[in-house]
C-alpha cells in the first residue's frame, strides 16, 4: 500500500454484534482498499455492537465509510434490535478523529461531507456531533441519543432535534446517526493501593472536569476486585491540552491526603505517539524537542 | 512508496564535506529508488566529511549502499585528502542498525553480505567492527581507524589488523572501510545549574561505562559558555539495555552531592520513538503497556 500523507482515523459503531456475516459485509468495504488501513475491528454480544478502528486518506477513508453505512443499512433492522448499549441507529456514530496533516477543521468538514451524503443517498437522519456540532446541547453524543432508538421518531419532530441532515423523521429500519470530528480519546486508569472504593471516587471528582477538575478529563472510581485495589478510571478527551503527566500527578498529590501510594496506572487501547512522548519530555526536562527528532516520524512522513 | 515492512537505518560515512557536485553523485543512489529513504545528509567542510542517513528495506538498502560506495570510490582520492575528523578511507565507515522488524543477527547478516560484496566488487579491503566484529579488538571503530589513512597501509601489514574481507593491502585511492551493525545511538545531554565543569566531569565519570557507571553510556563534561551552565554530554549507545530515564535519574542522584539542580536535558538528532516510550511508561508507572498500543506503530505496520 502507499504510504499515506494525511491521515484521518475513524471509529465507526455499528449496531451488530451477533451475526458474524453481517458484520463481514459492513467491514468488507475496508478491506484492500487503497489510501485505506482496517485496524481493528470488535464485537460484543451483550452489546449486540461492532466498533471498527480504521485511518485512511481523507477522501478514500469518507468512501470507504459511506459504502460501510450503505452496508450496515441493508443488513440491520433496528425494529428487531436488541442489546445493552444505548443505540439510536443502524450505524449508530461515525466519529473522524484528525490524525496526521489533518487540521481539526479538516476534519469537521469531512464529518460534513459524510453526514450529507449520507443523508442523501441513503435517506438517513443526521446529526452532527462533538467538534462538528451546530449547537451546543448537540455537542455530547448521550444528550443526542438519549430516548435511544425507539424514542427517536418522537424527538425528531422537536424544533431542538430536527436532524441536521436528511429527513425530519427517522429511517424506518435504521434510526438515526451522529457523525462528527473529535479528537482521539485516550482511556487512562491510575490504580491505587487500596481497597476503599470511596476514595478512588473521591480522587475522580477532584481531577475530573465535571466537578472542578481539569478540563478535558472524565473520571469516575471503580473496584479491581480480583486485585482488592480501586482505580481511577478515565477518559482524556484532548490529551494536547490535559496532558497524561497532569491528571498522573494531580492523582497522586490526591492520594497522598488517603496516605494511599499510586501503585500503577494503564493505557487502554490505543494512544497516539504524540501522548506519551508529551510525558517524557516533562519528566525528562526536554529542553527543544520536535517531534521530528522521532526516528518513526521521519521514516513515515 | 509503498510502506517498508522490514526497515533497517544506515548511516555511512564518505570522506568529503567540500564538493557538493561529488556529494551529489555519492548520494544519487539514494534518490528515488523503491524501499529506500534518504532521510537528510550533512557534510562538514573542516572535518571534510559527509554523514548520510537512510533508511529501508534489508536488500534494496544493501545494493543502494554498494552503489553510493562505488560513487565514493570514483569521486574521493585519499592521496589528498584533509580534513579534522579522523578517517581511514573513501567510505570511512558503514553502520546498520535494525530499526523495524529486523533483529540484530539480520543486521550483521547484512552487513557482512555489503563488505564481502563491497570487497570482491571494488576490491576494498573491509573491518567488521562493533556488533558485526570478528574479534574484541576490532568492535571499537577508533581502534580500527588509529592511524588514519596515511597509516593504514602498513597496519593492515599485521596479522591482528588483517582485514575481514578483501586484499591484505589498503586500496591505493579510498584506502580501508568498516562495516558493521550497532544499536541506534541516541546523543542525551543533562544540563546542570552550575558553571564549574569540574562538577559536570565528576558527574560524567560516574555515570560512564568507562569509569564505573551504567553499561551502555559514554559520557564528558562540557562547558555551555553563553548559558553559564555545564552539560554531562552523553552517547547512549544501547538505549533498550540503559535506558534514558536511568542515567537521567543517575545524573540527579549525583547532582545532589553538589547542591547542584539539573536545569534541563536534551535529545540531539534523531531517536528511536521506543527511547523515550520506554521514559514515559517509567515515570508513569504504566503497567503491561504494549508498543503495539500507539496509534502510529498501527498504521504503519
Amino acid at each position: 500500500m502507499a504510504a499515506m500523507t494525511r491521515i484521518v482515523e475513524c471509529v465507526p459503531n455499528f449496531s451488530e454484534g451477533r451475526d458474524l456475516g453481517k458484520i463481514e459485509k459492513i467491514v468488507a468495504p475496508f478491506r484492500g482498499r487503497e489510501g485505506v488501513k482496517l485496524l481493528d475491528y470488535q464485537r460484543d454480544e451483550d452489546h449486540n455492537r461492532c466498533v471498527v478502528t480504521l485511518v485512511g486518506e481523507p477522501e478514500a477513508l469518507a468512501a470507504a465509510v459511506l459504502e460501510a453505512m450503505a452496508a450496515a443499512l441493508a443488513a440491520i433492522d433496528m425494529r428487531t434490535h436488541t442489546g445493552q448499549h444505548p443505540r439510536m441507529g443502524a450505524v449508530d456514530v461515525v466519529p473522524f478523529i484528525p490524525v496526521k496533516n489533518v487540521t481539526m477543521k479538516d476534519a469537521i468538514d469531512l464529518s460534513r461531507r459524510v453526514a450529507a451524503t449520507a443523508a442523501q443517498t441513503l435517506g438517513l437522519p443526521v446529526f452532527l456531533y462533538e467538534d462538528s456540532a451546530t449547537a451546543p446541547h448537540r455537542r455530547n453524543l448521550a444528550d443526542i441519543r438519549k430516548g435511544q432508538f425507539e424514542g427517536m421518531a418522537e424527538k425528531v419532530t422537536l424544533p431542538e432535534w430536527k436532524p441536521d441532515f436528511g429527513p425530519a423523521g427517522i429511517h424506518p429500519t435504521a434510526g438515526v446517526t451522529a457523525v462528527g470530528a473529535r479528537m482521539p480519546l485516550v482511556a487512562y486508569n491510575v490504580n491505587l493501593g487500596t481497597p476503599d472504593l470511596e476514595i478512588a471516587n473521591d480522587i475522580a471528582r477532584k481531577v475530573r472536569h465535571l466537578s472542578g477538575g481539569l478540563r478535558y478529563c472524565k473520571a469516575i472510581g471503580i473496584e479491581l476486585k480480583e486485585r482488592g485495589i480501586v482505580q481511577v478510571s478515565i477518559n482524556m478527551t484532548d490529551y494536547t491540552r490535559t496532558a497524561l503527566y497532569r491528571v498522573f500527578e494531580l492523582i497522586r498529590i490526591e492520594a497522598r491526603r488517603w496516605g494511599v501510594p499510586v501503585v500503577g496506572s494503564e493505557i487502554v487501547g490505543l494512544v497516539p505517539m504524540a501522548a506519551l512522548i508529551d510525558s517524557a519530555a516533562y519528566y525528562l526536562q526536554l529542553e527543544n524537542f520536535k517531534s521530528e527528532q522521532v526516528l518513526e516520524s521521519r521514516i513515515y512522513e
